[in-house]
């Protein structure tokens, strides 16, 4: 396998504290060796070994590509009406999820894939080169087991969400929806998924609801992760850390308790301030929860409805202003932390033997992403060891 | 002169009324005749004439550049670790401008132009064909001519702003300060300017002061244009108005006097709000301004101190969700508003005669810059008939 290196690195964020400073892992004047989709070697420029190709960083600072651990990009139609009549103060028959619901079931399969890959080609350009996506707006046997299908052609990191929201064609009979999610649906998905997912929320699916659910997941196979506690106090959370889930997802509106089980448990706490900025509802406080010591994770929540943001860096800039979150701490929730939110440990770090993700940014550190909230500042990306064009 | 032909525009924003839909006078299924450096001809593309080149646009949509008129680019130095220790909530010993003006007037002129024209870049890349830049950061009378003869170099909307902050040189003498600049710098400033600009606020510049500034200012040819009511009540916002200023700029704190002021005037009032998320600070009330019939501007306020984004994307996303605006008028203020804050009529708008400058969005509309916050979605940008590489 051939090798490259990158050099001339003015500030490099490893995520290990063994090799550089701080929680971080800063490497200064720092190089990296490619081989293959690895990272073969880490350190600073003037100690690199040689390698079969070179390539100048130009001074640029370089972090781990971004890890994100959450988003829902295989859905049909077009809400753009509806969130410019929200934010014009306008009233508009808003369907919402419903109107995707029914614009993924009538989408074909070419254009479901073509609208997922526009995304996350656009995600990767910003320098994600991890993500995870989910089914939820299908909601029967056929729709979400294509969802599912679609999206395990372009990422490992796939969701069932047939517990989205109860299908409206079940709007009469909800345990009979969940006996569909939790049985026929779910064997239709199982096989195309890593991971089982449910809204934890008043209005979709309360708390024995969703543990009859993750449970079921978890039996056919599926690894629990929850989104919890978003728009109401409720159980999320603490299902989520009793069932070892990998990520609560939300997690804006906590109890004392909540933080408590955070903290106790190995349940990742994955923010995601998209969602309030495009609701403009109330910040999660992230501060809170890292203080408690748990571990936040940022992700965008990609979607058409509450979220339609793929920039992981435009997440980092809220974190720091909105939820008291460093800029340090940031970065390494946006990196780091998605990948445990994911329990993944080949990416979210650069460190030898870790996939060869790299965002190289036109700027001298990594706070930059913070300090210029909006500016495209991720230049080039190399994901499994292949610069992206 | 040979001519271009941009088709396929999904939806463009030409800013004329009387040409399209609404106050954006939206033209869908658009085309855009270019000759040299102006737009030659706007309509649907069904009856566009021919052209010397075809230029498809691919079902993008297309908006006028961004007028970004508020800026502080001519600048040295480096305050990142300010900012990092102000947002990691650790105290540092910040000279805060004071630092930004001791590495201006240490920095040659090469590595100023070098720093100005990397930001200019960088905001071209984003959309925005036109932009004003201010002095401010030398403070000496020829650190300020040598600012803008920087600028000048580069952009015509260049702004003498020796009245940015009272001179530390001058810091027992603040009269004296004045009077060097309506004086001796002045004299040396007014040839490469064409505005002269003031911050009006508590510990910097008074009422009396700022009218005595930019009295000399117009009396040597120069236009006036103030630093109002940021951080405070006070004299900027009526005094801009009394002396028919292009614009009042931040307008954070206003009395319905000014209000009313602004209303009666023919200012406009420029918002920045890339400040107030960069220093947490209360937002501007654009709504307000808007309903009582006042003109309202969009820019970045672009500075290492209080606003380091580039990004009149991310403003837009920030004045819809935080300050009462709908995204046309959003759009409007950062194209047609920032034109009207310069005074210029060839710039802000799609029409036969105006400048040959247009942003192609990768998004079916206009109403995308809001709706997808932090998403670069400026894919190609025509500056003066050029397609920016
Ligand atoms: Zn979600
Ligand atoms: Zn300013």
């Amino acid at each position: 396998m051939s090798t490259t290196l990158i050099t001339n690195i003015t500030s490099l964020v490893t995520n290990d504290p063994e090799r550089g400073d701080g929680p971080l892992g800063l490497v200064e004047d720092a190089a990296v060796v490619l081989e293959g989709d690895r990272i073969a070697w880490v350190g600073q420029a003037k100690d690199a070994p040689e390698a079969d190709h070179l390539h100048d960083a130009e001074h640029r600072s370089a972090i781990p590509g971004f890890v994100d651990s959450h988003s829902h990009l295989v859905f049909g139609g077009d809400r753009t009406q509806e969130f410019n009549a929200r934010m014009s103060g306008r009233s508009y028959s808003a369907g919402g999820i419903r109107t995707t619901v029914a614009a993924t079931r009538a989408a074909s399969d070419e254009a479901l894939e073509a609208n997922l890959l526009r995304y996350l080609r656009e995600a990767a350009r910003q320098g994600t080169t991890t993500f995870e996506t989910k089914s939820g707006y299908g909601l029967t046997v056929e729709d979400e087991a294509r969802a599912l299908r679609i999206a395990s052609r372009h990422t490992d990191e796939v969701t069932y969400l047939g517990a989205h929201i109860v299908s409206p064609d079940y709007a009469d009979d909800p345990a009979g929806y969940v006996d569909l999610v939790t049985g026929a649906m779910l064997d239709a998905c199982a096989p195309h998924a890593r991971w089982v997912d449910v809204f934890c929320e008043k209005g979709a699916f309360d708390g024995d609801q969703a543990r009859a659910i993750l449970t079921a997941g978890a039996a056919k196979g599926l690894l629990p992760r929850v989104h919890a506690n978003q728009l109401s106090y409720g159980p999320g959370v603490q299902l989520a850390v009793e069932l070892d889930a990998a990520s609560a997802d939300h997690c804006t509106h906590l109890t004392d308790a909540d933080v408590d089980a955070l903290a106790q448990g190995h349940t990742v706490a994955t923010l995601l301030p998209g969602a309030e900025f495009s609701t403009r509802a109330e910040w999660p406080d992230a501060r809170r929860i890292l203080d408690a010591g748990a571990t936040v994770a940022l992700s965008t929540d990609c979607n058409p409805g509450s979220s339609f943001t793929s920039s992981m860096p435009f997440c980092i800039a809220l974190a720091v202003r909105d939820m008291g979150m460093t800029p340090d701490e940031a970065i390494w929730a946006a990196t780091a932390g998605g990948a445990q939110a994911l329990r993944r440990t080949d990416v979210g770090r650069v460190v030898p033997g870790a996939r060869a993700d790299l965002a190289l940014l036109d700027a001298p550190s990594h706070v930059h992403l913070a300090y210029r909230p909006g500016v495209p500042l991720v230049r080039e990306v190399w994901q499994k060891g292949v610069l992206l064009g």
